[in-house]
């Protein structure tokens, strides 16, 4: 591979210094630090899909870094588009850029006419589901959700399944309806069983609910047989992005028995539109919950695996100005580590591939501030949220009314983003 | 388009005459006489990969046939594969064939050169799973085999959960994992409780089935958003294949709560390799089952919805000669219809897409010699068979054992086949 720039031994790695700087201004709080450099894809002027990287407020397009020659095009097919996703080549490829935007690199910085060209307000530019994803999978790793469910719908029983806390539980999803940030959900249509009824009617959902998930792309796959270990699981994977697991709850309720969750899910999927890759995440690795009983031994990871991401969700009716954060979680509640989701998933030869979307089910805390849907901020409809600029209330989601999930990291005197997840409720479709 | 032969308008619409004959010899029983015709993707001579039709004992190379001009290539993109696939091409190209392939049209037949480039006998031919498939949803439309799977659960209620005559129950399945007929499977590990014991074990699964289903290709799908009609759900239908979705039942039963089938399901599913076209299935389209109480609008089909296709499944053990036929079913128990199917799955406006392999769930019949699954057949492996031949006894399935499915239509003089669907259980993986 032929480097035009030579990142340092360290940098290959993927690490940039907490104390690195860009000549690109970037706001104190900015999700987009030079330690971050996330990828996504981007139309740009409404017609051309580029991949671009975010720094401060600004879009740096790559392709038109390429066309210049300061990216080698021919090493990085992914320039093109994100189909052949490549965890080396991307980690490559960030640190080549993070050359590029270092404060002491004149190489960009004197070029005028193409920082012109290559960068774009992060307002102005549309960004898009950056991978073609082959499927979706959504685990249920959040515990404290587990139990809250457990909670409200057998009450006379310990809340957590036996299986809980001794394999990741998870499920297939639809990959057809993830979209991205920006993009309005319709109130979706299905058959459900109002309470105290006995037939079932067909309508647009009356409890119309959000999750708060993380989920993270698969880089390079497995042969079809072969299982990918704890230890080796998160070298297939690129990056994270917030994942809101919309669910229609009246049409889950009546679908879901015996074989899981279908038409209250598959409707739509949203993701935050930048892969926050693993390198940049690194700093902020932590060990997660003792895990008891101890896992089995494909499941059995040493070493820290989970990751502190402060995670929030906000509720703007159409009567406000200003959204009320309604949750407040953090990626430390989960009981599984990705890298556990990974290694399970595959424990039976099951062959993943690059793009797929996997999420971890929705991260719940142990407050109820910190409950990551609306299922359970409301405790199953008895316990209406107060908008308090508005004073209306809310169990489940009205049209009009849009949701914004944030998440980052924080410490180590560097802030690490994911920016927002953002999605209104449009009419029934 | 330029058809360079004249299909008649009923041929235009896909019927072929019951009293057509080929100059291709179709010994008596074939599966694929002249009326049927269906489409497959063959790997030739260990390198090409060719759109193929089946008829009699041979396949024919479409490409072949373009490449002499006697198909048009450039209004058939799909000649090269099926990644586009679009159902009136498919129609249009498939009568061509017919009409390539009566006994009365000498263009085909006195062409010895060509006949000995485009024929290969269908046994020297590799069948490959014919289309690249984005999503896989398995669904549970046999009423029979959800009432077995209802009495030994759960013996104290109805065996039919009260959502089951109100819509068609599915669930979503992994894409990844379809596998040819012929291609082996490796016996999955997973993470299973034993009878008795308090604490799982995770080692090769000991209760290895396999389900007897049909499934059916999406040609055209429909954007996110907007549902389909029974009515004109079966448009977006291009043919049907039989489907053996093998199942861990200790992983299954140990994973399954409460997001339902996962990694018990994941490892694999196998499909026949000839994609038999609803035009030729057209003659064997009966009623179905009265459905009681009658469904909700968006699921009321008016007409025969359903089709007689017997279906069978035979077991050779390494020690046997012969395979031993174990069940003896038909898709007229299906419960639900694949036009509702399809109307269910997009009601709430799921996007299905082109290719898309959705499949019926176990076509279990009323009496135990027409299960569609062991579990059913050995009853929860209380009841093993015996097979007659060498004495042994089966509860479900052991390494080196080779499981066959076959379909047919039979009436009006005509037989329309499926070929078979054979997988041997290879070791651990």
């Amino acid at each position: 591979m032929k480097l035009q720039q030579s990142p340092s031994e360290s940098g290959l790695k993927g690490a940039i210094p907490a104390g690195a700087k860009s000549w690109v201004p970037v706001q104190a709080g900015s999700d987009f630090p030079i330690q971050n450099l996330p990828f996504g894809l981007a139309c740009i002027d409404h017609v051309e899909e580029a991949v671009v990287v975010a720094i401060g407020d600004q879009v740096l397009d790559l392709t038109a870094l390429a066309a210049e020659g300061l990216l080698p095009e021919e090493d990085f097919p992914i320039l093109h588009c994100f189909i052949d996703v490549d965890k080396n080549d991307l980690r490559v490829l960030r640190m080549l850029v993070y050359d590029l935007l270092r404060e002491d690199n004149s190489t960009l910085r004197d070029n005028m006419a193409l920082r012109k060209a290559a960068f774009h307000p992060i307002s102005e530019v549309e960004m898009m589901v950056p991978v073609e994803i082959p499927s979706f999978v959504d685990f249920y790793a959040g515990i404290y959700h587990a139990g809250n469910v457990g909670k409200m719908f057998r009450p006379d029983m310990d809340p957590l399944l036996p299986n809980y806390r001794h394999l990741p539980v998870g499920y297939n999803g639809r990959a057809s309806t993830v979209i991205p940030s920006g993009a309005p959900i319709s109130r979706p249509k299905g058959q459900y069983r109002p309470k105290g009824v006995e037939n079932p009617v067909f309508g647009p959902t009356q409890e119309l609910d959000f999750e708060l998930e993380l989920g993270f792309f698969i880089s390079d796959g497995n042969e079809m047989g072969e299982a990918i270990s704890v230890a080796r699981a998160e070298e297939h994977i690129l990056g994270l992005v917030l994942v809101n697991d919309w669910s229609a709850r009246d049409i889950q309720r009546w679908e879901y028995q015996p074989l899981g969750p279908f038409l209250g899910k598959s409707f739509a999927t949203s993701i935050s539109p930048w892969i926050v890759t693993m390198e940049a995440l690194e700093p902020f690795r932590i060990e997660g919950p003792k895990q008891q009983p101890e896992p089995l031994e494909h499941l059995l990871a040493a070493g820290p695996a989970h990751y502190d991401i402060n995670l929030e969700v906000a509720l703007r009716t159409p009567s406000m100005r200003q959204p009320q954060v309604i949750a407040r979680s953090n990626a430390k509640h989960l009981y599984w580590s990705i890298a556990q989701m990974v290694a399970h998933q595959t424990s039976n030869g099951t062959a993943i591939e690059p793009g797929d979307l996997v999420a971890t089910g929705t991260i719940s805390g142990p407050d109820p501030g910190s409950f990551g849907s609306l299922l359970e901020l409301s405790w199953n409809g008895s316990k209406p949220l107060r908008m308090q600029e508005t004073g209306e209330e809310r169990t489940y989601l009205q049209d009009g009314d849009t949701l914004t999930m944030r998440g980052w990291c924080e410490g180590h005197g560097i802030r690490i983003g994911f920016g927002s997840l953002e999605t209104m409720i449009g009419a029934v479709s």
